[in-house]
Order: C-alpha cells, then structure tokens, then sequence
C-alpha cells in the first residue's frame, strides 16, 4: 500500500508538485504576511487560504488520480467554488484602494460561480465516451462568465477605476491583475477541452489526463504566482 | 503493519535520518527566524521551506524504499523541482544584498531546471539493466547546467558582485555558497554513476542502492548545512 508514482505520468508529477508547492506558499503567505503593513495583512491571509485549501484537495485529487486513473472532477470543482470566490475577493482588495464598491465583488463572483456551475455540468455529465454537442454547448455557457470577469477587468469597472486612480501601486496591481485573467485564467478552457468529446481530444487527439496536466499548471499560476504578485506589492510599498 | 528497519541497511538509516532532520530544521528556522534582523527574515524561510518540503518527501521516500527497495526516483525529482530553484532564490537573497538583480535568480532557475530534466531522463528512462551511452549522455547534459551554475558562482556574475561589495558579511556569504556548489552539490553527480549503467557502478559494482545513499547524505549537507550557515550569518549580523 505504499505509494508509487509511474516515471512517465506527467499528471501525477504535476499533482504531487502541485500538493507540495501549495502547502509551501501557504506557509509562505502566512509568515511573511506580519511582514506587511497591516493595509496589506487581509490580501495575504487570503492567499495563504486559497493555497491552503488547494493543498488539501490536491491531497485528495492526487491520490484520486493515482488510484483510479482518472480526472477527479468533483474534488477540482469543490476547490474552485472555495478558491474562485475567494479569489474574486483579492481582486477586490487591490481595487478597493481605488475606490471600489463591495457591489464589484458581488458581480465578480456571480459572473464566476455561473461560470463554474456551467463547467460542471459540462464535464460531470458529459456523456459516456464523451459528446462535441454537450461540451461545446456548456463550455460556451461557462465562457460568457469568463468573459463577464475578463471585460470588467480590461474595459470595466475595474479598469476605470484604475485609469483614474493616481496611485501607482494600485494602476500596477490592476494592470497585472487583468493580465492573470487573460492568460492565466485561459489556460484552463484549454484542459476543458481535452475531454473526451473536447474540440482538442478530437481535434488532435489529445487524451483526456491533459486536462488534469492542464488545471495543474494553471493552478500554480494562478494561485501561485497571483498571490506572490500580490506579496511582492505589498512588500514593496510597505518599504516606504 | 509496524515498521521494521532492517539493522545493516545504510540507505533506510539515512532516509530516517534525513526525514527526523529535515523536519527538526524547518521547526529549527521558523523559531529563530524571529530573533534575527528583519532583512534575514525572508531567507530563514526560505531555509525552512526547503527543509520542510524535503521532509515530507522524505517520509514519503523511506517508506517506498522500505517496501520495495527499489530506488524512489519520481519523487526524488519531485523534491528537486521545488528545492532546488528555492536554493537559487537562496542565493539570489545573499547576493541582493551585493547589488544583484533578478534576472540573475532567472538564469540560475533555468540552469538548475535544465540540470534536473536531463538527470531526471537520466535516471527515470535508464533502460532495464542500466546503458552506460544513456546514463553518460543525459548525465553529460545535466552537467552543463551544473557548470553553469559552479561558473556563476566561482567566477561569474555572483562572484564579480560579492568581489565589488564591501560588505564583509555578504563576501563570506557568497565564498561559502560558492563551497557548497563546488563540494556539497558534486556528491550528487557521484550518486548518480551509482545507477545500472553509471561508472561507478560497472567500474566498481558500487550498486544502485547507493544512489540514495549519496543523493541522502548530500542532501543533508545543502539543504540543512547551507540553511546553518545562512542562519549562523544572519544571527551574527543582527547582533551587531
Ligand atoms: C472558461 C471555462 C472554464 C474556466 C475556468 C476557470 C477560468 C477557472 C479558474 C479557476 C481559478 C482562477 C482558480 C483559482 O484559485 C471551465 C470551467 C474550465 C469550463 C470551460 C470554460
Ligand atoms: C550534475 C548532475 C546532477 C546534479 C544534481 C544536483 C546538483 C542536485 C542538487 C540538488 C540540491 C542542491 C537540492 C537542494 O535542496 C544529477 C541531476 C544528479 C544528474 C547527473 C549530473
């Protein structure tokens, strides 16, 4: 009953670094966070939360992976209904200093609880052997949530109030804030579609542990590498 | 189900050891972390990190190596991938204190990662019996990044900046790393040529069960020895 990684499975290489790394910037967040002014405090505990929930369900989802072989979409979605609500909330954060109201928050996390409800029924009930109507019909409904949050994060509420903010730190969090949401958030469509009946299983017959492969690496970007954005912000204008 | 611990086996002492070791050094950090200067803070844990991480490998490690015996060669590369460019960071915060910028913990990054998935093909591809054409070549490559980094080190941009400083404190830090990449990080390499098909291994039948025994030993050295003398400087400077 020992556990045994195949040399060969990039899956179960990313779940394994994956478990590791985010148990790591949790405790990493946690501890620089008294290093912080206290303006700077909240944004940091969230980012210790978002990885330390990922690393209990990557705990879960890696030892679900190597057990059966396949994509443990129930734990995935359980994290991201935790993790992409609180993730809405750091971008708040970093917009409240340029006169945000709590109501932005509250569209951020509609438009990606939608966004996420869709994407479940589209890979949960996908059907045996995998359906190009099902997924692209669910996909596309997810996709109008993504899109919501990409908008206002680049020509909306959130990017006008950066425009007029004068407050460099803030313009500069912004800026790489909707840049997450371009690139990084777009990663995970791409795992989507490996699926069984996904434009890219189909397409190029890439099999469906890529979308595992996928979520991985989008994950440690954007939990990851979002939070220690906003670490090395806070760590700089706490300098001052 | 109780762990027996067979008495003449010198690679399950070492990975008991190292796993008791690396978890008592991270605890180790994270307390003393609090009675130096706030500019070590972030590097005492960073050694935690390192420690803490390898601990939980090690945990992992000895248990597979107990139950079969065999080399855990996944997840001694899963340590890596983590500790590894941490180490860099490591580096990367002694010499800031000389002037570096980051794009120089970029290029130590990428060295070491090239290093780690030419060893990683290395090892985990090994073909059945062990291929001294295979092992050599991957291993050859692996060096370059290795060399790279000893380069960096001895003669390069590291050591140019530490000769420039005045700063005592930061010479001695960046002589010392420059010792533990040239001896601490070459016992590596020598675990390596333990494998089926290594020179030490055909030249004098040193088997495979002493690439742990290396790879163990040198880790304690790097990764709790280094993190010592990282400590043992910042608490001298901070006395001051
Ligand atoms: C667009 C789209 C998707 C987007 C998922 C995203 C964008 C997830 C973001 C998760 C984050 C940011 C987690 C952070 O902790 C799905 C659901 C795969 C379904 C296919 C269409
Ligand atoms: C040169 C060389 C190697 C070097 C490995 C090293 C140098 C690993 C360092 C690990 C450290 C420093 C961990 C710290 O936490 C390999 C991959 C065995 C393959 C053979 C050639």
């Amino acid at each position: 009953d020992v556990l045994t990684i195949p040399k060969d499975d990039a899956v179960a290489f990313t779940f394994f670094t994956g478990y590791m790394a985010m148990l790591a910037a949790s405790i990493f967040f946690i501890f620089e966070r008294g290093r912080v002014d206290d303006k700077w405090k909240l944004s940091l505990l969230i980012s210790a939360l978002i990885t330390f929930i990922a690393a209990v369900h990557y705990y879960y989802m890696r030892d679900y992976y190597l057990a059966t072989g396949e994509n443990p979409t129930s734990l995935r979605y359980i994290d991201w209904t935790l993790t992409v609500p609180l993730m809405c909330v750091e971008f708040y954060l970093l917009t409240k200093a340029a006169g945000a109201k709590i109501g932005l928050l509250w569209k951020l996390i509609i438009a990606s609880v939608w966004m996420l409800v869709a994407g479940y029924i589209g890979e949960a009930f996908n059907p045996e052997g995998g359906d190009t109507t099902h997924s692209v019909l669910w996909g596309f409904l997810s996709t109008i949530g993504y899109i919501y949050v990409l908008y206002t994060a680049w020509f909306g509420e959130v990017a006008k109030l950066a425009a007029a903010s004068n407050n460099p730190v803030v313009k500069r969090g912004v800026r790489t804030l909707a840049w997450f949401v371009l690139v990084g958030w777009a990663i995970y469509p791409i795992g989507y579609m490996c699926m069984p009946g996904g434009w890219l299983n189909t397409a190029f017959g890439w099999g469906s542990g890529n979308v595992d492969l996928f979520y991985n690496i989008a994950d440690a970007i954007n939990k990851i590498g979002f939070g220690l954005v906003v670490y090395s912000i806070a760590i700089t204008s706490s300098r001052k």
